[in-house]
């Protein structure tokens, strides 16, 4: 689910990748030159991932794009027998930087908790134990000043096989793919279902994991490098900033964190959204039937839900006019008025605004069996907030966990949380803004603000790329809806929530039967 | 273990009581209401402990001795059918005061872990999941701008069940004490194992716990009350110096943390050094007998453990002059010279300098079977750096948990880890002092910073009944070794460090023959 956003097969064409890297090393030599001059803090960069997508390539590429004077490179076999009388972060420790100096470490203390949870090895509380241990390290680190920037190189299982077999054509490469490797793809899902779970856990404020799509080397090597780049200058201004006075540090960090993002935007021309099939539609004919069929089914997974005591929260995101509205009144068309309630979320009020921007969605949490459906939710954190410089940079990188964490708590307490973020393509959106402006009783609807975030659509595109990157965990994964079919959007979505209900209710009934 | 602090018998005369009184509520009014007219924030005040260690009545005293109308306070009972069919922070999450309010919160989200601990219904799995989600939540708030300030009531076992008799005597008071609370006393010591658990890990940088000795109701009303109004004061600086232009907020934490210990430690007129017993000695000619034998024997344990592969880490503190080197060089003439390394800690190299202040002692692990003596240890941080303001009050406050962490790592890691602190009395410091002046021979022994050492001989023991306090452990707990007496002191080192070698080397030796 977490991967989806690095599935995209973004692309750098070699022409674009030439011009750029010139520029590009020489902006990454300075950066490295001015961490060791000020030699405050080391940087520690992480390089794990999936075999196959480029880990050793890229800390090679690295090595050369840099000075490696300054530049320690660790990978970590099986630990020695001196390493072995030791607790295991020994190795480690001693590995660790100076001040001033740059990390690259190779899957180092990622590799154990994720081999030995697919091979079983552990159970689910040693591996928690594990990535706590390494919880506990990192924020000793980063307390301390180290700048940690962790990237996880993804390859879908298909790719890494494709990539297994390239290599083992080439009587040169041949080596490089041993039977483990072949292995290890067999248990593909497994170590997928491994490292989505150590990226939620460890992906804290002051360490969290950069998902990088590892099928093309152009974009993967500059989208490494880009990252090194601005990560570093950041943290530098911070450094700089902590020492200079009348420096105001929450405006600096807003200006910072477009300069940044609209590099790193630059690079990523496909998101999730650009992938989406936008021309699913469906004939009248077909939905009206359908629909009929999907409410139908609905209301009795509603009433059963009742029945069993389980809540549901639905939530709906997406661009102004993309349907939201249409598509929640069909889906409450099915239900008993008594048993939902919707809440349309707007700017928060004054009592809102005196407490943490989580407190307004847990006031209106429902009750047992009842239905909660939310028209916008606590992603405005990092959609418009962030967009809007509302909240800081700190501030909305910091909320993917504490949303992470406020959704688990949710699935936890068995309530089905069913996410939906319904899209229109930019056209189309122009499309029913100018239908709403000659439209009498629709130009209510169309606000100057609507014109004025249609202007930061991109903004918006990646800001829902990053979600879906972070957010779209186990429990709780987000559904892209298109929506420039409003029929297809309509049926999708209730479909969508029937499916959703009807899997949780079974697993919790199946499970109420097994536990009596 | 960690309790020991909170055992010491602190009384507060009435008189003086009722001197302090009225500034102190004078001065709570005026933070309150500072709180109030800032309103950038909430003040989150959690009151847990032992029963009849005055939960209830510090929460009725401050609820006279501040603004009510700006004061929520929240008890919970069993949750109602409202709350308990959502999640079970809802309760907590609806109760919370906006900011520029203040919440008392008696026990709250800390209750169930505990009980349901106790009463078998969780396991540490589950247990440890709950305080994961305590974590985060109080995580979020304080991100957030929150204060959190979280005071542990604690009364010894004898002590509550003198409580409980006393209240048992009296007609108005008998309805206090339930049959629950005599079945909970016998349950004490799992309440403590419990309490400290939850302790050490939700003592984050962010909102550590305070131990509060309760069974004087002077005292412990004193002490909360200084504590609110000191946090606050610093947390409304914080935020102060956040918008104020040229404000240097490390220096000021400097200031600010003097200032606020200096008023606790003013309460805390008797610490853990205090009610060690000083006066105890041995003759030279049962000296000589009890050396001899504790020699053989650690002698022989180290050769044990050799076989077995494990190690030891031995770690000395304690004044200047408190015979530290003494007690060292007694313990290792019973050594094999191959088999342990003694490290002074002196000012850190340029190396360790470049490095977290943890990564000098990493570096310094013994291999399997060895032994390492620290002559002063990593506790430096949370003394001469503490006390010469060498790190910052954050940088110093952090490092319990930091300490504990690693702490942990090497008892998991199966390392043997001893402390000690060796006392001396101030007296007894001068006494050894003079004679070093006076002993030509001895006279490198003795700079001028021990006198300026010396002369904050306060602020250490203050230090000192801090370290006691958050990093004694049930894994690494402390042993205060009365040094006065030399003899008795060498002597008491060794048979700690026989006792604890052979407890652990028997419970390890028993676990393997269980899992052969």
């Amino acid at each position: 689910m977490m991967f989806r956003t690095a599935e995209l097969g973004q692309r750098v064409p070699k022409s674009e990748f030439k011009q750029r890297v010139p520029l590009l090393r020489q902006e990454l030599l300075e950066v490295q030159r001015k961490v060791l001059k000020l030699s405050k803090f080391p940087v520690i960069i992480v390089i794990a991932g999936v075999n196959g997508a480029g880990k050793g390539e890229t800390v090679n590429l690295l090595n050369e794009w840099m000075d490696p004077r300054w530049l320690v490179t660790r990978a970590y076999d099986k630990p020695s027998d001196e390493e072995r009388e030791r607790p295991e972060f020994w190795r480690f420790w001693r590995d660790l930087p100076p001040y001033g100096r740059i990390g690259l470490f190779l899957s180092s203390w990622y590799s154990r908790p994720v081999l030995d949870r697919v091979h079983g090895l552990i159970d689910d509380v040693e591996f928690n134990k594990l990535l706590d241990s390494i919880i506990d390290f990192e924020k000793a680190l980063a307390d301390d000043g180290a700048l940690i920037i962790k990237f996880w190189m993804h390859l879908s299982k298909k790719e890494q096989k494709k990539r297994f077999r390239e290599l083992e054509k080439d009587e040169l490469t041949r080596w490089r793919v041993k039977e483990v490797d072949w292995d290890n793809w067999r248990l593909y899902e497994k170590f997928e279902e491994a490292a989505e779970r150590i990226i939620m856990r460890s992906s804290t404020g002051v360490s969290p994991w950069c998902i990088v799509e590892g099928s093309n080397r152009n974009f993967r090597s500059l989208t490494v490098a880009t990252i090194i780049r601005d990560e570093i200058n950041k943290h530098l201004d911070k450094f700089e900033s902590a020492t200079t006075i009348g420096h105001d540090i929450s405006d600096d960090d807003g200006a910072e964190a477009t300069e940044a993002s609209e590099t790193i935007s630059h690079l990523k021309s496909t998101t999730v959204l650009d992938v989406m099939d936008m021309s699913l539609s469906l004939t009248k004919k077909r939905y009206t039937k359908d629909l009929q069929a999907c409410q139908a089914k609905v209301n009795l997974l509603q009433r059963y839900a009742r029945k069993h005591k389980i809540s549901t929260i639905i939530l709906f995101e997406g661009p102004d006019a993309s349907g939201k509205g249409g598509a929640i009144r069909r889906l409450t068309a099915a239900l008993d008025a008594r048993q939902y309630q919707v809440l349309p979320i707007a700017a928060p009020t004054d009592e809102e605004r005196a407490h943490h921007y989580l407190w307004r969605f847990w006031r209106h949490l429902p009750r047992a069996g009842k239905m909660t459906i939310f028209d916008r939710s606590w992603y405005g954190r990092v959609l418009v907030e962030r967009v809007e410089h509302l909240a800081s940079e700190e501030e909305w990188r910091r909320a993917y966990a504490e949303i992470n964490a406020f959704e688990e708590m949710l699935a936890d307490s068995g309530i089905v949380l069913i996410k939906f973020w319904i899209h229109v393509t930019k056209d189309e959106q122009y499309k029913r803004f100018k239908l709403r402006e000659e439209t009498p009783h629709k130009q209510w609807k169309l606000t100057d603000e609507d014109w004025r975030n249609r202007e930061k659509w991109d903004e918006y595109v990646l800001a829902v790329n990053d979600i879906v990157e972070h957010t779209s965990t186990r429990v709780a994964p987000w559904n892209l809806i298109a929506g420039n079919d409003k029929r297809h959007a309509r049926v999708k979505v209730i479909k969508t929530v029937c499916d959703q209900m009807e899997n949780t209710l079974n697993a919790r009934v199946k499970k109420w039967n097994e536990d009596k």
